[in-house]
């Protein structure tokens, strides 16, 4: 068996940004060697979510402003009176599920023809990583 | 280490559809032979969900309802101006969480009691995929 | 390849709880021996989800309200015809994306510095259990 781990770093430069990290996520396959296995794709922030939908942009504007009706930035939140302003973006995140594991299969993402996936920041303008774990042979 | 891929089909005669699929999920387990491993369960597409709950049919149907008041069919989304009316679909499916992992143990899915797998169908009436990915040994 | 599984067991003793068990996961994973994998954390109940957030109790409190929001524990439901008062509760773990899995490096939960592992019970007062799987070497 193998293993293989890597964190990829973005820079945020907006508060909410959602990033197509697919082509990342397949380049660390390839440096892997792992031809058939299974791969972790996990936020290392609290704040943040990665999903799989579609890279159009009209969805993604779309989860943005659903995401804050469920969950909005103002609220009567107790995790704000520490200083934050977050807590909207720890509410958001768990909807959209925030980690994705897939298949690897003949060295390639095993991804049905419209699946994307996509790191998304809702407390985002900093450095931000995203851990990659991949097992396999 | 063994790996087994399978793709699941199934036609979906409706727009919305919620398909046990714990004994397809159990049979690809016994044809790969994998006694102690993970099992990956992803839906293909992106309008769909795998989750694990309950089989009673009158959660289901609240299920169905809920889904419907928190991402409505209707509504002012930006992703339907791509001529495609299933942007609902896209939410809905975030909020089931979409993909499981679960262990195999002894040869056998180790589920609780009455965890059970769904296929959850939110833009149906076409045929449909999961893909099953097992790895372990 | 080494496996390795055990179920953690609780006593709940409020109808909704929330149980941080990154240390009893990590544990398992000492005891596990396994030093480079995936681990997957799995409530065994449906009512029931494990997440990744904040060990924050202002944040905590945010999770319950809004739940309770988005879910709430009265409603027109379907399945408390069959006597039980829950239907909310599997609501609620769909929300919260309900299981994990993560990554274990050099023998360590791989984790962000923020994210920790929670058990959040929805219909408790009663003995629960998550299953723990891992896979590695």
């Amino acid at each position: 068996m193998k293993s293989y781990k890597k964190e990829l770093w973005f820079n945020t430069t907006k508060k909410i940004e959602f990033i197509n990290i697919t082509g990342k996520v397949q380049e660390t396959i390839n440096e892997s060697g792992v031809k058939e296995g299974l791969i972790l794709v996990n936020p290392m922030h609290i704040t943040a979510a990665v999903y799989v939908n579609d890279a159009e942009s009209g969805l993604i504007e779309d989860y943005e402003k659903w995401l804050e009706e469920l969950a909005p930035y103002h609220g009567d939140y107790k995790h704000n009176l520490t200083g934050e302003d977050n807590a909207h973006a720890h509410l958001k995140r768990q909807l959209m599920a925030h980690q994705v594991v897939h298949a690897i299969t003949n060295g390639k993402l095993d991804l049905g023809p419209w699946e994307q996936i996509y790191y998304a920041e809702f407390d985002g303008q900093r450095k931000k990583r995203v851990l990659v774990k991949i097992i396999g042979e």
